[in-house]
């Protein structure tokens, strides 16, 4: 009873023809960048604008996280098509109450979000995260396995990459031009998953971009407590965690880095920093 | 016949508790991050998620940039309120058919942008872009100048800035947790200039984030025909910035920078480009 998927992966990159400071021209890769409208049951309901290597799962996520759909099995199919630039869903049974659902619009922080439907808000306290923890060692093999992952973002720039992971093993790496999109790539990627192997206990979400409310309460939606960045977090950010006992750890580069909320889940090992130093 | 606008400025960081790398717990600032949510002539827009620096000019940034107010005379008040994170706005003639033009969402790249209403990429090419040109040692006097420019991101980190220069000249400065707010609240100031005095002829336009389609078309709205930035561009930026004549300068650091689009309106001079190298 799982959905059935499209694999309409298009190219990530492509080369357009710059000047440098010397004057010369020269190639160079820049990330795709395409819109993607979403109709559900050939209703129009978004327009997305996605790199495009997984629209499939980025759809599916999208649903989940904007909590349009309650399980994967409602979903029937998705279908992509970029040559006009669609994602059909159809789903088994309709979504009632659709267009109220979808009615309230916030506009969210910059850097990777997009617009949150209805009031997620309220619904966070509601959430129960999975007791779990992380050693400082499995962070930093976190923060090496991101280090050394090919990416859309070496080649070309200018993309957010999130990640799931098991421990210190990286289950998924996704890119896209917003990290709203990866983080429900990773969701629906999820999803598809068998329930019972894949809760989100014992994961742990990475992401390049920063820790604001909407990648903590989406992460605490997908039943994951422990939330790495190599940016900051913001505010709401921040208290959302803590409301949550989500655990946040951003400023993750090299040995370093701040835990600014929950920090019981993280086994400390302090010995594995390295040399003291202050700067 | 300017709006009257109140100056509720609030706290732009806030202080934590965290915890680092070798166990200890270590105050840090963050940014803040308030949801400011805007209602017109009573009725609720949308609400936005901002550091709070310049709600008021924010707010009516944003009702430009959405096309959803002609001209600054049309606004005869914006009142920001933080105890109930809400902003009034007044018009003197109602906002006709607000319905149907606000109706229509796009949720747009990740990294600073939040929701475009109705279909910008039609206006796009209504636009017609002032001749300016803008030499490439005014280029690296705007980056100096961002270098030197105290700021929210350099004591809490965590936030986008972007500035309006003419020439080399830094005219404004702002930053935000979301981009798209720091440029919506630099229109909402050029708004509140005389006309005659502020068009964007010979305005250049700057921000630390990616050169994505939604930021090229805020500029042009502006009638600012050249950005520089600090990232790289996307594709739907670099697109839409070929099709309206608009200069695109990005990963602008030091003396490097790749022009992307227009090079024609960038007085090159590679003699300033120091010692050459090749990584």
């Amino acid at each position: 009873m799982l959905p059935s998927l499209t694999q309409a992966r298009a190219p990530l990159t492509r080369e357009v023809s710059a000047v440098n400071e010397f004057g010369e021209s020269l190639t160079v890769s820049i990330p795709a960048e395409r819109a993607l409208t979403v109709y559900v049951d050939k209703r129009e309901l978004v327009t997305l604008m996605t790199l495009g290597a997984q629209p499939e799962l980025l759809v599916l996520g999208f649903l989940r996280n904007q909590r349009l759909v309650q399980s994967v099995q409602e979903v029937e199919s998705i279908t992509v098509d970029w040559e006009v630039g669609a994602a059909a869903v159809k789903t088994r049974q309709g979504i009632s109450d659709i267009e109220a659902r979808t009615a309230k619009r916030v506009v969210t922080t910059g850097c990777g979000q997009g617009s949150v439907f209805g009031d997620l808000m309220a619904e966070v306290d509601t959430l129960v995260l999975p007791a779990a923890t992380l050693s400082q060692a499995q962070l930093y093999g976190i923060v090496n396995a991101i280090r050394l992952q090919e990416s859309t973002y070496k080649s070309a720039g200018s993309v957010h990459g999130c990640a799931l992971f098991s421990g210190e093993q990286m289950l998924l790496f996704v890119e896209d031009v917003g990290r709203h999109n990866a983080i429900d790539t990773i969701a629906g990627w999820m999803w598809l998953q068998d329930a019972a192997t894949m809760n989100g206990g014992d994961k742990v979400f990475y992401t390049t971009g920063r820790l604001t409310s909407e990648m903590v309460i989406k992460s605490a939606q997908m039943g994951v407590p422990i939330v790495v960045s190599r940016s900051g977090i913001t505010q709401m950010g921040q208290e959302v965690a803590q409301r949550l006992g989500l655990c946040t750890i951003g400023r993750a580069t090299n040995k370093r880095f701040l835990c600014y909320s929950a920090a019981e889940r993280l086994r400390l090992q302090p010995e594995l920093a390295g040399a003291r130093y202050r700067i």
